[in-house]
């Protein structure tokens, strides 16, 4: 299940709407298939698993990081495929939050006599599929907020430097993370001052994610979609309608970008699911421009909480992940 | 000698201006004496071994940190007390820069017939070291500054409320750096809006550290030096001529806790040698008060540089290190 987990990743940022899932074929102690959910989101990952099985397929144990889809949608059901191929067991290590689905796969397998074991490394799985659950089970997409500051956490002098504080491997692991989300997100201040590509560089994508401009006002000529730069959508209003609406499109990852205004926005309003800090190790000063916009806070016990869940350094520079913690 | 520095280290904050050293006898491939230099400077770490060892010192090793002092102070010269004791063979790990050593301690010994080698784990005695070296080579202590601040580097909100950001392990954490330090500074905002009591709590210290506040105008009443507190400084004026006039004084460590105006002008002044935070997982947005004053900064290549030496949490937050990287 942890390979079939490490292989659920490679559909991150490529498969929305659709999950990312994993899935290893094993027969008599060696691997005969592998598969996870491809660009787009098809095949899904049993389909893939169970065409380079092939024939080995035949009494084999399926593990599969979400529970088998049971419903017709463009592809016909996984859970029908592992019947067809002659699986003998299934592992699941989550059930389907998806009301067509939602222990249907599950027991449409026992009903054809496959042994379907529930429920393995659950906790691994559900942080993997947190942006499918989340737009499945709250209707919006998860939300991770980046914030490459100055040790005192500022992202740009007083005159307006800001490129670069982080070095060129946080650079970089900014564009794996941008490479892991739906789309990209960043307000119309920045997306005016620093114009900025939003895409993924210097590391190789099938999918470029979406850019989403949070902005009322005219943008700036921004590069048009094509083989290096995602679909250009441009929303306003509301921060908690425009989620709604980022769901309703099939948008499961968010990963925002700032500038300030628009984090403390996403963060009024109880948006933020994750936190992420490049931290560089230099110090811009209480005059810098801050890494967020007022929130207007008058007690410490008002205040968004996270909590720590990986840090290590990159390059010169510190990185550290928090998840909300209420 | 990887053990006569952690014994050196236990001398850090309460031996200045001595420096904290590490002593080691070893004979027949057993330890027979060890020690560091106690509070107060004296004894030496080399005679507290030496004590501890008696008639099993004949014929043994000395791993010392320092090269042992070689002048009438105010106890007999080490090197003289090794010779005594019949010490075979030293190995030190680093010559003291202080101009009636320098070499002399080492010589002494050679003339004596004791084999000397030098330099053993040069760059960890040096490390150790900083402040009894800073104040011999640059006539000013090493100087630390501390920011504990919630993610967006804030350390209070737009209301004041600034209790508590950070955990009760990130404090207690706080109280052993100042127990290893020799004297704790805060800015006169600081000394009048929190009464703070500047001193080692819940930590068993045999020496509190002196309390520096930099102001020009009346200080609130702090309380008296005794055995809870150390003594009160007050100083004022520049910053550069403050850290002379302290290492004339003897202190060879300082502890700065902010606020944002001394940071500032310490970080102007080019003062800081280091810098550690401790990162809190919420956010308190830009309008909660900086943890630096402004510095004024047009470009980003004016910016005071650091080096991540260190990176762990600590409870649910986060510490981070670093030294001045220029």
């Amino acid at each position: 299940m942890a390979h079939a987990l490490r292989l659920s990743r490679r559909g991150l940022g490529n498969v929305w709407p659709n999950p990312a899932v994993g899935c290893v074929l094993l027969r008599d102690g060696r691997i005969v298939g592998r598969g996870w959910t491809q660009p787009g989101g098809r095949p899904h990952a049993e389909r893939m698993a169970l065409d380079q099985a092939g024939p080995l397929a035949r009494g084999a144990t399926a593990y599969v990081t979400l529970e088998p889809c049971a419903h017709h949608g463009r592809t016909p059901p996984c859970a029908q495929a592992l019947i067809d191929a002659g699986i003998a067991r299934v592992v699941s290590a989550m059930t389907d939050p998806d009301p067509r689905v939602s222990g249907r796969g599950h027991t449409m397998l026992r009903q054809a006599g496959i042994a379907v074991e529930e429920v393995l490394m659950e906790a691994d799985a559900r942080n993997i599929q947190a942006g499918f659950l989340s737009r499945a089970l709250r209707g919006r997409p998860f939300l991770t907020l980046k914030l490459a500051t100055s040790f005192d956490g500022r992202i740009a002098t007083a005159g307006g430097e800001s490129q670069w504080i982080t070095g060129p491997q946080a650079r970089l692991h900014v564009h794996a993370m941008r490479a892991q989300h739906d789309a990209i997100m960043v307000g119309g201040g920045t997306a005016r001052a620093d114009m900025p590509s939003l895409n993924v560089r210097d590391l190789r994508t099938p999918r470029q994610p979406v850019r989403i401009v949070v902005s009322s006002r005219a943008l700036p000529d921004l590069p048009p979609e094509g083989p290096d730069h995602g679909p250009l959508w441009q929303v306003s209003g509301d921060p908690g309608q425009i989620m709604v609406d980022l769901a309703d499109r099939g948008v499961t990852r968010v990963f925002c970008e700032g500038g300030g205004g628009l984090a403390a926005s996403l963060l009024r309003a109880g948006l933020v699911d994750q936190i992420i800090g490049y931290t560089a190790g230099l110090v811009i000063g209480g005059d810098g421009r801050a890494a967020t916009g007022p929130l207007d806070l008058q007690y410490l016990a008002q205040a968004p909480r996270f909590a720590l869940a990986e840090t290590c350094p990159i390059g010169p520079d510190l990185f550290h992940r928090w998840r909300r913690a209420d």
